[in-house]
């Protein structure tokens, strides 16, 4: 197989960053880097060099010079560029929620429903960042005693919200630091929660699962957690979920794990697992990962490598 | 009524410091600052003055010169010296948990449970600063609809696990920042989530109530949060809990309240009041607290005044 062209629109944000990083150390070698044109003409380090950082055009990404390519920008953009990059015969790995719940669209966590990549027509979705570990977690239980319902309280990072979220954190004194709820609002949830619903249905291909969700945005740079509880179809004890966890793919059981010990790791890293007792076939779970890697660009990079493996790429 | 002899114990501590500061400001005069040796003679604000802080021992204590103590002092510390200040003839309101599930003993929030105070021997103990918030937030859907099953995960900040822990935090570089599990482990659960079942239990007198605790430190100075499912015996619209939310005593409903948002209050925030649909009579809340004030030197002190102002303390 020739070494495929890979292309990142969103280069210089925080999940662009750790792309770049995880394909160079990944030992690709023809990636191009694409940003808005505030950016363009950024060095961005790249393995032992660096890439400079390119308009991204409809032109550009319509010339036909990309196999695969990465988009971590926003919905708007990912909805302006991406039809660009497809036309071209590119196939796309969207980050942004602009086609998770489109039909037709496979929305992917390889671990977990990788097949389903295959049947794309151009794009593959990333799912959101708290769906991705939710999912490494649940599918496990689901395969072995199937889901009546969960909820999930999340304790979501300052990267997940991006580069600039970082820096405001990051220039914070400790009195100023709270608790955030920085996404839209429809009046009854934010959109943050009806995403990992939806997200996750897809994903699990469960399309009544109950599911609620808290979500709340904590004072920590980069990992997101999520407490969760599950309740199951069939009685699944805490040592019967544990061991399935311990041989899910992807996933490390871990006693307290904390989005410190997960930062820079790329694993689902899964623990506190004990019977829920208030509920019959009730279990509680904390799941934790690196939401720049796991959470999006190395899940991102492992759809592009199934793609790849299964020469579902046109390169 | 004579003007009461109050004491403090741990008059040096993040709870003590904030009793002092709420004493002074409610007009109280004769207050009596303690401490361990370490701290005796350092000097402490009290309105406009300032307090010597006096060595705690068993001998000062004793000397049957207070009519009521608080102590914000360590489980070892209280079971020590709370007998030698009962002994003397002072009632006491005791913050640690030596004494919370103790029969005999009333735990008590007053908006909840405030006449089991009178029913003293001496001793009244100040509930956790998770349960305290989580029982005002419980009691008006109690009483309305009876409770079926709660589940908690929390939020907690630095100064539940004292000035050391905020030291700490504030000596943190933001990339250090991280969620912590900073209590002792059974090898199931967390000492602070069977405290949260066992004294809301205790407190809502509903001995059997199922409930399933999630406890996490979050890099935040003041100020706890709880994402708190809850399910009703009967049935129980998000609007109706609202209402019965904003009737509460000791309640405020916001609609996204923080850490941020109730630091400096002293009353409980209840907001994101939402039906839980994956459940019968289910319902999801945020419930959030100053947890230096409501959360434990204000609850101590409204128990105080509720038994002063009963006569139910020998002044």
């Amino acid at each position: 197989m020739p070494e495929p062209r890979l292309g990142i629109v969103g280069a210089t944000g925080a999940v662009g960053r750790v792309t770049l990083e995880l394909l160079a150390e990944r030992g690709y070698e023809h990636v191009r880097a694409f940003a808005s044109a505030r950016s363009a003409g950024m060095r961005l380090p790249f393995g032992a060099g660096e890439l400079e950082v390119e308009e991204a055009t409809p032109q550009a990404l319509s010339a036909g010079e990309l196999d695969l390519c990465f988009f971590s920008v926003g919905t708007a953009a990912s909805r302006a560029l991406v039809p660009e990059a497809v036309r071209s015969g590119a196939v796309c790995v969207d980050k942004s929620s602009a086609y998770r719940l489109q039909d037709g669209v496979p929305l992917v966590v390889p671990e977990v429903n990788g097949e389903r990549a295959l049947d794309h027509d151009g794009i593959v979705a990333n799912p959101n960042c708290c769906t991705i570990p939710l999912t490494c977690a649940l599918e496990p239980l689901r395969q072995a005693a199937g889901l009546r319902r969960v909820r999930v309280a999340t304790y979501q990072s300052a990267s997940g919200a991006g580069t600039q979220s970082m820096e405001r954190l990051r220039a914070e004194t400790p009195a100023e630091h709270d608790l955030r709820m920085d996404w839209d609002f429809d009046g009854v949830e934010f959109d943050e929660e009806a995403k990992l619903r939806a997200e996750t249905r897809k994903i699990l291909e469960l399309p009544e699962l109950p599911l609620a969700a808290t979500c709340v945005r904590v004072p920590v740079l980069v990992g997101h957690a999520e407490a969760v509880w599950v309740e199951t179809d069939e009685a699944l004890s805490a040592d019967e979920a544990r061991a399935l966890l311990e041989a899910a793919p992807g996933v490390v059981v871990e006693d307290f794990p904390t989005p410190g010990t997960a930062a820079g790791r790329d694993d689902v890293l899964v623990g506190r697992i004990r019977d829920d007792p208030t509920a019959e076939n009730g279990l509680s779970l904390f799941v934790v990962c690196d939401n720049l890697r796991k959470g999006a660009a190395l899940n991102a990079i492992q759809i592009a490598e199934l793609l790849l493996a299964r020469r579902a790429v046109a390169a």
